[in-house]
């Protein structure tokens, strides 16, 4: 009998996220207003849109397996070299190879508990030991914590999502930087900056290119391709050698660098998409106002409103679902209690919020 | 210091292949005759062109992480369920994801020395103990010595590639039936079936949905979809579940699927592609018959034509690159002296033969 790797067996059944499609035929729903995901309601930038369809009668070709121009344009947008970019497939496989390649099996990852969850699949996935850290009271990653669980463990890997995600909360620049320094030097920060293009550029980290930080960057959310599945890490050499022994060297999609390298080329696109945004976010917390509901100042393409109870914040979740309006809920206190909504064009805002507003009136507080 | 895993640490530095991206840079070439990685110069069906077309604005929206429409259209296709079936980034990621799943650090893998060589890099990847034996002197995968070495060492997983690349050879289903029947039961047979579809379809394996047995699929050759990267396994519902725990579940692009979906109902195309295929084979032994050389009767899209030493091969492929054509070679005995061209459209075949008609003249036999 063929049995599986018994670390491999050992690992528990989950589906990470169900996804909207599932959602769709389990409720019979044909159309869903998606913001659940914080997808970009936008999609590609034109330019994107424009090079992608010219190039898809050449996708008989694989892409190339080292992205050579897509890193090359990177490289002068970050200050860099080439040689310090790694091409995934976005950035859960940035996440899996980095969980692959630095902590081995039995080794200690540090996280916020109720941070974007992927990273957990993937500790699971290859053995790791998590250790979480609540978020502070007001959902913001807490610092001070990781930093006392980081010098007691000296983990192989901490994990930090900035901005955050679910909370939308950002860390200044200086307090990021003084926690680097402050890590163990044994220790890799893992920093998940894939809402980085919704905050002002002058308030992210500068890049250190340094053995022990891989940043982690996304064409998903501000530059709308979360469907054509490509990220990067900015990180020293020396790692971007060491995934070179690992990655997947023909996984990501041809026209996914095409659009990627496109996007980078229209700069005008993406800044209406982040004032988009903010305007979005905006709506949402005139809207949480208005229902008496205290919500979380975002620097994201999504907003967290609080439902007062977890209880109550997962019936509204269902609740607005059956209208057809697919949103998602932070899933550990203290955001359990709060929903959180994508960003979306001002129709689909409308939708929300007059879904929402039905929800609660029917709703006891 | 940040040290990556030990075992990560062990693996050699390599590149799986060099992309033509990166020849041409090298050789300072603009443009080139890609005849190299097997990939289709027809493209995707019309009909896939257009769907991908048309969705390429939704392409800010995640691809359906259970890919429930593409998989409802397999499962028509095999007659078996959605169970049945993985869908993953390509055969590679599949590949990838039954070594980690089903072999664990140490434990053994046999192949056959110089077939499609992804799965050593996985096996390295993942800690696997590799085994492989040779091609017999035709080319075609020793099925008895695979099996005299898998009765003694019980390794975890078997693969054969059927068709077969480098060779192109096909082994007959009856004999791949009795081989796997024949198989310890503790060893799992990876059967890469890449080149199936140019293989008349009474002649393949039925399926054998159960545990020790994954057939993967792509549709990377006949369907002209390389660059989108997706492909796919059939197995028993117990290896989707194992795979399910690890896979990269947000790991396919958007279109990939919308594109893969649309080709499965073009068999007009694909058959078009199969017949063009098959003239492309048959012009390139004509074209080896000219030149005194023998070639290898082929079930994919390319064939090996011989060289006589495996020196003189190599430098073929140097001298054909020079004059803007690109083709590759197999790198072991007793195929290395043989170069392999893929099947390309007529006036690809006609500059391949006139490249290659030069390099020969100018080379002393």
């Amino acid at each position: 009998m063929v049995r599986p790797a018994p670390a491999i067996d050992a690992i528990p059944a989950t589906t990470p996220f169900v996804g909207p499609e599932q959602l769709m035929r389990e409720c019979g729903l044909r159309e869903l207003v998606r913001l659940g995901a914080n997808e970009s309601p936008f999609g590609p930038s034109p330019k994107a849109l424009t090079a992608m369809r010219d190039e898809l009668p050449r996708l008989g070709w694989y892409g190339d397996p080292e992205s050579l121009d897509l890193r090359d344009a990177l490289a002068r947008k970050h200050a860099c070299e080439p040689a310090h970019i790694l091409v995934g497939s976005g950035i859960d496989d940035v996440m899996g190879l980095a969980v692959r390649a630095f902590v081995q099996p039995g080794g200690s990852i540090v996280t916020t508990r109720g941070t974007y969850p992927t990273l957990n699949y993937h500790a699971i996935g290859f053995g790791a030991r998590l250790t979480a850290v609540d978020y502070t009271p007001d959902g913001t990653p807490d610092l001070e914590a990781l930093l006392g669980i980081a010098r007691r463990e000296h983990p192989s890997l901490l994990y930090l999502a900035n901005p955050d995600n679910p909370s939308g909360r950002f860390i200044a620049r200086d307090d990021v930087t003084a926690f680097y320094r402050a890590l163990p030097h044994d220790t890799l920060l893992l920093l998940d900056e894939a809402y980085a293009d919704f905050v002002d550029p002058g308030e992210l980290l500068t890049p250190h290119l340094e053995e022990r930080l891989i940043r982690m960057r996304t064409f998903s959310k501000a530059y709308g391709m979360a469907g054509a599945r490509i990220g990067y890490a900015l990180t020293a050499e020396r790692n971007v050698q060491v995934f070179q022994k690992i990655r997947l060297h023909y996984g990501i999609n041809r026209n996914a660098q095409v659009g990627a390298l496109a996007s980078l080329g229209d700069d005008e696109f993406r800044d209406r998409v982040v004032a988009e945004t903010a305007r979005a976010r905006a709506a949402y917390y005139a809207l949480a106002a208005e229902l008496g509901c205290a919500s979380i100042e975002s620097f994201t393409n999504f907003v967290c409103i609080d439902m007062h109870t977890a209880e109550r914040a997962t019936r509204v979740v269902g609740e607005l679902l059956r209208r057809g309006v697919w949103i998602r809920k932070p899933g550990a206190p203290p955001l359990d209690r709060f929903i959180r909504v994508s960003a979306g064009t001002e129709p689909m805002r409308r939708a929300f919020a007059e879904a929402l507003r039905g929800v609660l009136a029917e709703m006891p507080a």
